[in-house]
């Protein structure tokens, strides 16, 4: 397996060896073993000395299930850290099967003006590089312009892109690749990473993976014998089966759930339950789509190889696609965090965010703070849209929400900003779900609810079932789920089968011996919590050499002094507690 | 003497005895002790646990010479780090006069609509305070509502209050007082404390001394004393003396030193030296102002006792009054930093910060960023003035800016941001002037010229004469500036006795002569640089807690890596040795 270096200095590339130090790193732990060797902390997020790396997981390019994860690692202009964003699509799959372990993107043109593309492809024995201009693909929706790449390129490539916020250096703009449909619509959306790419000037990365020789396996019963479990535990349970709840109504599942929690965040984090919430539920857009289009419609895979297959599709009323798809965060973020409850609205912000390329919980963590201020009405779902057509277009107006939640809360002079590390906070509010508001404070990456999601068991019952509002045991919770999560970055899988396999030994069982059988290893339990662990202490130790002392790991002092309705709670976790997650690490 | 503390939030005071643990410490020293002592480090900047402290120095509210400065304390919104920024004004020595040791603005009133004004006085046997209702007086003008004031209480008042754009929660906007002439003109303008004045609903605080029993001294013969060496000294060095450089040229008698050092940030920190630097210096000022007015008009003092007097006015070709004054900051953050060379649009630009409350430094800061990123061309002076306009107005465009230089920079992706710890930089050029780019980088304060003033030996040849581009003793050098600038700041002396006292020890003693006798204290010269030293590790502390670790204590990237004409050096003082500053402290 290769590391394949592009410098976009001056469009060269190059070739080396996997070194033996990353033998068995991959995804996550690959991006960020390689942004702490290569990038210094302190560089320039958009500056040339800042790389972009990215890798696909350890069973990723396989039939292994649900496991065609991308991990794209950088310093992020968002959080002034090391950054992970990941995303279902098959451009995972394809950098896996032309054994690329790593593709860096490094360097930086001189000229500004002029944008490249690359493309890789397998030339027989391994992979190559070709440049083209891709100067006149700036500036433009990506809806726009995916489909004349798909053309030019072949139906069968994957793509890599990011759209015009991430030219014009906006922190929330994502990376996006293509999803089962070649629509440009599968961010790794978080922490700015668009715009890093957008500052090498390569608004393309296209892979050609005709004819590559797919993933090596060590063991491959070994590996057979952990994918049928694994698929038999994500067939069986009521959350990641067929028909099951990801696959009937989507992430969106989650807004009745977390609503009747009294955890789902409203208007700006200033309550817990929104009266509108059923409006904007997966439910909701699930009745919608069977009205609309005269037949229940389940949901589809993002990615090849996924059996969860939760992409839901929004219709407009004349049947034609609203947006694809609507996840739980963004109907979330810009549904009850604005106070909107009109889903046809809220498709339509998701989808300009898709265009332009923001991500969308930032996007409407933003909204949030602008609505806070008073530059509009909490509930305006039409100035909100117009909001994001300003980003769109980088008008005075847009770029004042351009630097996400943190930095526009300085700006207009915000006190109640919810966001740590300078990142907004995902769709559970830290007052009402106590162990996600440690991830959020504690994990590497700025707020962050995929980093270690104790919603499992404070909210969902899997993995047993705790009291969300009690602090008790929350520290030791969000460290277990974190470290176990960096590994699952790392493996390819999709986090989604967290949920049967935290229930079902056996699925667990199986997503180690997947792994096993590919690389030829024996971990165990501990082996991969002692890997994820691992990867953790990497990332904070490149925060630390970036400026980011203990006291970034800290929920917005709002938090710790309004109580939230309903439950009247405020964020109780001592200091130490929330310390005491990577010093026990 | 007392703590006077006036709760905005219900427009209460109470009085409070001294406590033996404040007996010594004044103006910055008191101000960072009870910031440490009472604020909340990780508290929102603009939030209710946010305090502002006001307090004078040891020697303001007597006869000595150049002395009338007022300490202003608080947490940062600009730099989310402590903060104590001082100006010379009536206004200092009438707070001494009444005895009140500090006055403690804390609280944050409910009601966000309606603002206060304090009036403090003199009963006969202790301050008093009374309150009335400002909100009138919101939204407006500082020069416009400054005369209704003294109108209302008496043309001997002084008054503290901000601008319009402290009122919108400007990271970088300042608390004005005024100057003899009653103009809203003296600002102590760094780090946005004027928006912490603002978030607690307090659009002034009017001081009447009349009757009021004035500094109390131990040793008035030991006062004296010193008082008159150090008077002597300022008034026999080159500098400080009448119709010397300051008192003809005002500050901005640096202007063509600089530019002539190579050291004058020119167009965002892109050269070190302006080819307009002459059309915007002191000596211009001064001849435009000869011609215009047909005679040699020499500077005037901002504050009472104050025998440097550096403050200018600039006039207009119909001989009204265009500012007062442009300082060697302004002209430069104004001037070369904007590749602007006309004196009089300078001019303009200045008075509308005064007008709209922004700290110069800062905007100028600002709109050089700004201008790298294309929002208009470097040299635009009309449209510079334009967006100081919109920063009033609180446009969309102007809302971009209000964050201050760090903030403006992420905004807008640039690359080239010239802050430290989101503070812009002053009008001298790291890679040109080694120690000053130490200072920046490790004083508490975000970067910041007069909190180690190094600029004296390395380019006046004040103090011995050093090599600038030299890294050699640097570290040591602005160890010693920042300590003993810390006890200056406590003091209440002007920083400009510098001059006098570097170079001649009889002036030296003096003020330490002075101090000994209002204190009956027996300091000699280790005693100030540990007390200075004492609250500068204080102040670092509260940075510490509040998320400044070291890594916060850097200059931007670009220096490193970019080198500045004409030199063509690079900021080349390794991290060990910025870190020696407070280790060795």
């Amino acid at each position: 397996m290769w590391i394949l270096r592009i410098n976009a200095t001056n469009l060269s590339y190059k070739l080396e060896e996997v070194p033996e130090k990353y033998k068995y790193l991959y995804g996550r732990a690959l991006t960020s073993q390689m942004i702490y060797d290569e990038v210094p902390p302190l560089c320039h997020a958009l500056g040339p000395n800042n790389k972009l790396v990215f890798s696909a997981g350890m069973v990723t390019g396989t039939v292994s299930p649900t496991s065609a994860r991308i991990s794209v690692g950088g310093k992020s202009p968002l959080t002034g850290g090391i950054k992970e964003a990941n995303a279902g699509t098959a451009w995972g799959p394809d950098l896996a099967k032309m054994r690329i372990r790593a593709l860096v993107l490094e360097g930086q043109p001189v000229d500004v003006k002029a944008y490249a593309g690359a493309v890789i492809k397998w030339d027989g024995e391994k992979p190559v590089v070709e440049f083209f201009n891709a100067t006149e693909y700036t500036g433009k929706d990506v809806y726009d312009i995916y489909p004349d790449i798909f053309e030019k390129f072949g139906p069968k490539v994957s793509i890599a892109s990011m759209g015009v916020v991430s030219e014009m250096g906006y922190s929330n703009s994502g990376i996006v690749f293509n999803d089962m449909h070649r629509r440009p619509s599968r961010y790794a959306g978080r922490g700015g990473l668009g715009a890093v790419m957008a500052s090498k000037r390569m608004k393309f990365i296209i892979l050609d993976a005709k004819g590559a020789p797919g993933v090596e396996m060590v063991d491959k019963a070994l590996f057979d014998e952990g994918r049928k479990k694994l698929i038999d535990a994500i067939r069986s349970h009521p959350i990641s089966k067929p028909k099951g709840g990801l696959n009937s109504y989507g992430t969106a599942v989650l807004v009745n759930i977390l609503n009747e929690a009294g955890g789902l965040p409203t208007r700006n984090f200033s309550a817990g339950r929104f009266e509108g919430a059923a409006k904007t539920s997966g439910e909701a857009i699930f009745e919608t789509n069977k009205e609309r289009m005269g037949k229940e419609i389940y949901n589809h895979a993002c990615s090849p190889g996924c059996i969860i297959q939760c992409s839901n599709t929004y219709y407009n009323p004349d049947q034609t696609e609203a947006t694809s798809c609507i996840e739980y965060e963004s109907t979330w973020s810009l549904g009850a965090n604005l106070g909107i409850d009109n889903l046809d609205d809220i498709a339509t912000m998701n989808q300009l965010c898709n265009a332009y390329g923001l991500d969308t919980i930032e996007t409407g963590g933003t909204l949030g703070v602008a609505m806070e201020a008073g530059v509009l009405e909490f509930g305006d779902s039409k100035g909100a849209i117009q909001l994001i057509h300003e980003m769109g277009k980088g008008s005075p107006l847009g770029r004042t929400l351009s630097g996400g939640t943190g930095t526009t809360g300085k700006i207009y002079g915000v006190k109640r900003v919810p966001a740590v590390k300078g990142q907004g906070m995902p769709a559970y509010e830290p007052r009402a779900v106590k162990g996600i508001g440690i991830t959020y404070a504690t994990t590497t990456m700025g707020a962050d609810h995929t980093a270690g999601y104790t919603i499992c068991p404070e909210i969902l019952g899997v993995s047993g079932k705790l009291d969300p509002l009690s602090p008790e045991g929350k520290a030791a919770l969000s460290r277990a789920f974190q470290a176990t999560t960096a590994f699952i970055d790392s493996s390819g899988h999709c986090l989604f089968i967290a949920f049967p396999i935290l229930d079902i030994a056996s699925g667990f069982e199986g997503m180690i011996q997947e792994c096993n059988g590919i690389l030829g290893t024996n971990w165990d339990a501990d082996a991969i919590v002692a890997y994820g662990a691992q990867t953790l202490r990497v990332e904070r130790a490149f925060n630390e050499a970036a400026g980011l002392s203990k006291e970034s790991d800290r929920i917005p002092e709002f938090m710790k002094t309004e109580p939230l309705p309903p439950h009247n709670q405020v964020f109780d976790i001592p200091d130490a507690a929330l310390d005491s997650v990577f010093e026990d690490m």
